[in-house]
C-alpha cells in the first residue's frame, strides 16, 4: 500500500514537472510571486512607480472631467470593477458614437506585459496609449489644452503633482497620461495558474491541469504565450473566412500585424476578438483554433481549454474608491458637443 | 489679563451658544455622532440595514449591466467619486438623451435625510427613487425584465442574495432596486457644521460662523433646513423672472411644489438649480435670495454664506471599489439601440 501511494505520488509529481516544463518550452511564464522581481517587470525606469503617483495616477483614471463632456472617464472603457474593459462590442464614447473601427476595448489589467498597445500595436506603452482615447473624438473628445486646463484648475491635483514629482513639476497633457499610464502598470493580477507555475502543485484543478495540456498541444501558446498570454504583435491571418470578417474594417497594421490579446481574466471579457463579435468563450476557441492554427479544435476539447482558461482570473489590486477634488470657477464646463 | 481673557472667552461662548440656539431654532440639526441615533434616522424598518445588504447593494449601484447598453450604472449620474452627481447642466443617458425637461442630477449623498425623492418629489424614498433612472428611457433604459435576467444570471449575485436575505429570496427587480436603496442610505457624509452644532465649538472658523449666521438671518435656512439643509417639499415660485427659466419645462409638482435640494457637499456640485445652469455657488446664492426670497443679497453677503456653505462638505464613507460578478451565458447582452 505504502509503495503504492508512493508511486502514484512520484507519477504525479512527474506529470506536474512534466507540464510545467512543457508550458515553459511553450513559452508560457508565470507573474512572479516576489515584489521585487514583478516590479522589475512593471516599472519605468523613466518614471518611477510610487504611492503617491499611483494614487494621483489613480484618480485622473477615474476623473471625467479629462473628457470633453465631463462624463467619460478612462474606467468608462476599461472599468475595474468589472473586467477592465467594458462588455459591449465595441466602444462607446462621446456623443454615443461606436469606435469606427468598430474594435472592442481591451482590458487594462495586466496591459503592462505587453511592448505594444492598441490593436495595431501603434502605441509603445502605456504611458502613449493614454494619450490616445482621452483626444480620440469618438472617445473622451478632449484636447491637450483641455486637460492641462481641468487639472491645473483644482490645487488639490496641483498639491498632488507637486507631491509626486517635486515643487518644479509642470502639470502638462504628457504629465497627466504618463500618471495615468505608471498606474495602469500597477494592474496586475496574478492566478491560480501563476500559482502552479510558481511551484504550488495543486493550485490547479486536475481538469485545469489537462486543460493547459491541450491549450499548449493544439497551438494556442504559439500566439498566446508569455506572462500575459498574448503577444504584443503577431500575423494575423485576414484571408481567412472569418464569421465575422464584415464586421468593422479592421485589418491590422500596416504589415497586417495584430496585437493578441491576453488570455488573463478572459471569463470576465466578453464580448471577444478585436470586433467584439463572439460572446461565448467556447466558440471563441474554436473559431481561433480554426482560423489561426488551420485546426479543428474539437467541442471536447474547447471545455477543456475553458476550463483551463477559469484558472486565470486573477486576484486584482485591492482599490478604494477615489474621492476626487472638487471643480472650481476655472475648470472648464461639460461640453456635450 | 486674567479677567480680560476669561470676559473674552465667555463672551465667545455666549457667541456660539447663541449661534447653535439660533442654528436650532432656524430649524437646522446635525447628523448625529451617535451610531444608533443615525441608524435610527437612515434605517428602514421593513429592510433593515445590514453589512452584507450594503455590500450588495453597492455592487449592484455600480454595474453598468443593469442598463440596456450595459454602460450605465446608478454611478454614472450619482458618481461617488465626485459629488455624488455628474457635474454636468442635464444628465445624460442612454444614447446620449439629455433629461427631457432638462433637469440637473441630485446628489445621492445624504438623500436619505429626504422624505421625498426626484425634483417633483414623486417617489416616497431612495428604494422607489431606484426604480426610475433604471427603467427611463433617456437613462438606463433597462426593463424589469432586463434587470432581473442579468442578476440571475449570475452565481455569485444569487449566492449574495441568499446571504443577505436567506436562501427562500426572490431577485426581482424590487429586491434589486431594494438592496441599491439600501446602500444609498448609508451614503451619509457629516462635516465640521455637524460637528459645530454637536458641540465642538472650534469646528467653524470665524467666517464661518458669521456665514451662518448670515444664512440663517437672510432667511436661507426657511427652505434649506433640517438635517438635509434642504426640505422635502416646497413652494417654488415659478412666476417670478428667473434668469434661466427658458432652460427646461419643469414647474414643480401638481402643486407647483418642488424638493428644496441638499446643500451638503455644495461646493462639489455644480451647476445648481434644478436645470444645471448656475455655474457659480455665490451667483446661485444671489439669485436663490432674488427669486425665493424676494431679497437682496449682497456681494459681501453672499462671500459669507459661501463661507459657511464650505463647511458643509463633509467625510465620506471609504468604499471599496467593487468588484463585479463576470457575466455568463445567460447574462442579457448590452443594446444600444
Amino acid at each position: 500500500m505504502k509503495i503504492a501511494l508512493t508511486l502514484a505520488f512520484t507519477s504525479l509529481s512527474l506529470l506536474a514537472s512534466t507540464l510545467t516544463t512543457q508550458a515553459t518550452e511553450a513559452g508560457l511564464k508565470p507573474i512572479p510571486t516576489s515584489k521585487a522581481a514583478l516590479m522589475k517587470l512593471i516599472d519605468d525606469p523613466k518614471n518611477k512607480i510610487t504611492d503617491l503617483k499611483t494614487e494621483l495616477g489613480k484618480k485622473l483614471y477615474f476623473d471625467p472631467r479629462l473628457s470633453k463632456s465631463g462624463l467619460i472617464s478612462c474606467n468608462t472603457c476599461h472599468n475595474l470593477s468589472e473586467g477592465g474593459d467594458d462588455g459591449v462590442s465595441a466602444a462607446i464614447g462621446h456623443k454615443w458614437a461606436m469606435n469606427p473601427h468598430h474594435l472592442n476595448s481591451p482590458t487594462v489589467y495586466n496591459a503592462v506585459f505587453f511592448d505594444a498597445q492598441f490593436w495595431d500595436g501603434r502605441a509603445k506603452d502605456l504611458e502613449e496609449q493614454a494619450q490616445g482615447p482621452i483626444q480620440a473624438h469618438p472617445e473622451m473628445a478632449a484636447t491637450k489644452e483641455h486637460v492641462e486646463a481641468t487639472v491645473n484648475s483644482m490645487p488639490e491635483y496641483v498639491t498632488a503633482f507637486e507631491k509626486a514629482y517635486g515643487k518644479d513639476v509642470k502639470i502638462d497633457f504628457v504629465k497627466v497620461t504618463d500618471t495615468i499610464g505608471l498606474f495602469e502598470r500597477t494592474l496586475v493580477t496574478p492566478s491560480a495558474y501563476d500559482d502552479y507555475l510558481n511551484g504550488k502543485e495543486n493550485a490547479l484543478t486536475t481538469k485545469q491541469k489537462e486543460g493547459l495540456k491541450t491549450f499548449i498541444n493544439k497551438g494556442c501558446a504559439t500566439c498566446h504565450t508569455g506572462i500575459s498570454l498574448g503577444q504584443s504583435m503577431n500575423a494575423f491571418n485576414v484571408t481567412a473566412t472569418y464569421k465575422y470578417q464584415d464586421v468593422g474594417d479592421f485589418k491590422g497594421d500596416a504589415n497586417g500585424m495584430v496585437k493578441v490579446p491576453t488570455l488573463r481574466n478572459i471569463t470576465q471579457t466578453a464580448p471577444y476578438f478585436h470586433n467584439g463579435k463572439v460572446w461565448s468563450l467556447k466558440e471563441a476557441i474554436i473559431e481561433m483554433g480554426r482560423i489561426q492554427l488551420g485546426t479543428e479544435i474539437s467541442d471536447k476539447e474547447a471545455t477543456s481549454i475553458e476550463e483551463f482558461l477559469k484558472a486565470l482570473d486573477g486576484r486584482k489590486p485591492a482599490l478604494a474608491l477615489p474621492m476626487l477634488p472638487a471643480s472650481t470657477a476655472t475648470t472648464p464646463q461639460s461640453d456635450m458637443n
